[in-house]
């Protein structure tokens, strides 16, 4: 063995090790929130912390230094090894850059922070959690200040979730989107449009959900011997390992549209991650490559896919079969009614069109936060206005408004924009796509979704982070992000509503 | 504080991170045999055998030898630190006489062969699970050597599980309670008793039985904020830390007594766990003290309390309510059949009486694998053999035959003498029981449940691993193990059949 490949086998070992403990801590956090007896939360605590410790050392190591130097030396590396050095280069970085007391003191204030967040939530008293999002701010500002950045402070925070991301950038991307989105609400504000989802209202047993979401992961491709479906009060995806990605969701029996497009978002993340180069194991490379291009995993099947009128022509037949009281409604009326657009308070609950506005607020509000000095006092009046003026809905308590996200309270600021980019990044992958498969929406009538997953297979999951999103982007389509894929494809759905 | 005080508080630190990995492997297996997904098994393999790695190093290193000569040498020591480190000297030592590498293969083999058991079962195909089988009594001999032993190789699988047991021991009490049940066996077949446990049949909703588990747990003082009921191919109870002890079960649709049966044992084990003292948190010590008094524990809540006559006058009333096609049966009726005397193929479905053969041919037969040099292709005849000469009944394929039991693909050898040793604790501690609980079956008749607990919590649950089983029972009992007690309890309950 030469002397490179036997340093990289000893990488590879190393890296082993460290997704091992990724393994571990994703199953400690998944039955956290699945399967935890209420009594057993704080000794859990404990535990999860001395994962965090133990992964810390991992990523601390003179040993992750001596590779880093070690590697960059060599000429001529292979693409992988590249990519892998490069993103331990960037955990070791961040990493590094903070100091050990900080980010204990920081991880200390966001446990206590995310409780009191929910207390003030449901009493609606933005008061009780003002002073911990004024220092979760403060403390991001000195980590931005830390981790260093070339133009915005905030910039420092976009780039930990979609590398490369600038202020600057997200700038040229979302005005246009938001002019484009305040212009289209107008437009059916005129013509006296009104939504018509109410009439999904029926009763919808949860049993039947259950079973039916087995059904959907069969004909999408979510592979349940490689993953699993279970209940948890906020829907997400997780990595437990190889051959293990696990996704959770949430019931309402009175509207079964809720769980299922819920769960086909998560499917939409899931079979991103079950279908990464397993050559990629051993390499912190056989993950999802930023959360923007997640989201566009889980966007692509849930709007794309699970709003288009051909899929629920395919599964029209099923639906009514598992819920026979659906038979007064056809396929139109469920089409329009799964497609209804609605200004409303809730991120959350909101349509394919007006959901990017909630996200240009709150990106707003993030730089207000990181490049200004701002009074955090001040946020819930600057809060609402936006709301007013850009989704015409009027706050009328805290709890529906500037309170109603857990990521502050959680210490995340600079992650909002991943959800609107994932919309962005989706209709233009879709675009091209649809030069691949011109008989894209037939396929889909004709439930043949194999082909559809084998395409995003092939051209993006299979290559897990090795290329970085932008680089990934411009693979796949031949350009950088732009969002005009999106805008047109919002004033075409709106443009159906108004005929 | 003094150097003593910091070296205890250095060695509860130590050992604290030793829980932490117990409490992460707990977690590990409790998932793979709950939750897994099939293809996942092999990745999971290896992120337990990377814990157990861990776990190994820190039992091993320098440091653990430190303090066993450190605390070694101290006068007065108490007796909480003193336990500690003969627990902590026990691992260290047996640990030491293992090569790693042989155990972390060790552990990776079993990971797999208990999926592949599980498979072999369903198929009742003995090919299937025979190469693991072979491996695992070869590591087992290895293991035994490395231990070494006075007499029997059998001898150092045996004190793992039960401090201080030997062949020759165990000899001396199940001859006897062999050679007793199976003349107890003659007389019911020459009196022509026929069991009734057949008028039990009928179809019980699983989901009914799920609820019933919920209001067992609440009467016998199972707390489910701290526990959780789960469903698995073979029951058990598995510690996944402080205040989140889990136990599972296995629904038969046609027999409720099964899975309430089987519940209300795995409940006794976790009514155990759940009242040792939290003292003893970071002292190893906070755990049952052998497989034996934790077997006593479970047989004494099923056996003793749940197929007692008070008992099912107590949960009559709910019992009906939640299954009224009982209601054609009497209190005596049910009573009669839960206490049939059936020989039968199964272990975990046999009644109080055949119960102990079983296990005593597991016993042969494991002395049979580890102190001869036996083929393991005979192990399937020689098995059933014996079931014809001790219980009278033909195995007509390896599902219900050798393949039964998930211990041995789980590397356990030496295990299953503690169920039988259980049911002989269990009858020497109820005596006693009887003598500061003179009214016990009244209490039981009126469901006050949790004063029985608290005599358990007292005497015997607080203790943890502080005394070794010996020095337990002496310490409840005022003697040593004497199997008497239970050949009694056995020839009572005969003569009541026979009346």
């Amino acid at each position: 063995m030469s002397d490179l490949d036997a340093k990289k086998q000893e990488l590879k070992e190393y890296l082993t090790k460290i997704e091992y403990l990724n393994s571990l801590l994703g199953l400690v956090h998944w039955d956290m929130r699945v399967n935890i007896p209420q009594n057993a939360v704080n000794y859990r605590g404990e535990v999860a912390g001395f994962l965090a410790g133990e992964h810390y050392k991992l990523i601390t190591s003179d040993k992750v230094k001596e590779f880093i130097e070690y590697f960059s030396t060599c000429e001529n590396l292979d693409e992988i090894t590249s990519a892998s050095i490069r993103k331990l280069k960037k955990e070791y970085d961040q990493t590094m850059k903070i100091p050990e007391k900080l980010y204990v003191e920081f991880v200390n204030l966001v446990s206590v922070a995310e409780s009191v967040w929910e207390e003030a939530k449901k009493k609606g008293d933005f008061n009780l959690f003002k002073p911990y999002l004024e220092k979760i701010i403060n403390y991001n500002k000195q980590f931005a200040e830390l981790y260093g950045y070339k133009k915005k402070r905030y910039d420092a925070l976009l780039d930990n979730y979609e590398m490369g991301m600038t202020e600057e950038e997200l700038d040229r991307i979302f005005m246009p989107l938001k002019d484009a989105i305040i212009n289209l609400l107008k437009k059916l504000k005129e013509a006296n449009y009104e939504p018509k989802d109410h009439i999904l209202k029926g009763h919808y047993p949860i049993t039947k959900q259950r079973e039916f979401a087995r059904i959907i992961a069969e004909k999408l491709g979510y592979d349940l011997s490689s993953g699993r479906i279970d209940e948890s009060a906020h829907p997400f995806t997780i990595e437990l390992g190889v051959n293990d990605i696990r996704i959770t969701t949430r019931y309402d029996e009175e509207n079964f549209i809720t769980g299922l497009l819920s769960n086909i978002h998560e499917m939409g993340h899931a079979i991103y991650e079950q279908n990464i180069s397993q050559d990629l194991k051993g390499t912190l490379l056989m993950t999802g490559t930023s959360m923007g291009i997640h989201e566009s995993q889980s966007r692509f099947y849930e709007n794309i896919i699970g709003r288009s009128k051909e899929f629920w022509e395919n599964i029209y037949p099923d639906v009514t079969n598992f819920f026979p009281e659906l038979k007064r409604l056809s396929v139109d009326d469920i089409y329009d009614a799964v497609n209804s657009i609605k200004p409303s308070l809730i991120r959350v609950d909101a349509d394919e069109i007006t959901y990017s506005l909630h996200i240009i607020i709150r990106y707003e509000m993030e730089k207000l936060m990181m490049d200004e000095d701002i009074d955090v006092d001040e946020l819930p009046k600057i809060w609402n206005q936006k709301y007013k003026d850009y989704l015409g809905v009027e706050v009328q308590n805290y709890s529906e408004g500037i309170l109603q996200d857990v990521h502050w309270s959680g210490g995340m600021i600079g992650y909002f924009p991943s959800y609107a980019l994932g919309n962005l990044y989706g209709a233009q992958i879709l675009n091209k796509m649809l030069k691949d498969i011109p008989d894209l929406y037939e396929r889909i009538e004709n439930g043949d979704f194999l082909s559809i997953k084998s395409w995003l297979n092939q051209n993006i999951h299979r290559y897990g982070s090795l290329y970085t999103p932008s680089e990934l982007i411009e693979k796949i389509t031949g350009e950088k992000l732009n969002p005009e894929y999106f805008i047109k494809r919002c004033e075409k759905i709106v443009e159906a509503k108004l005929r």
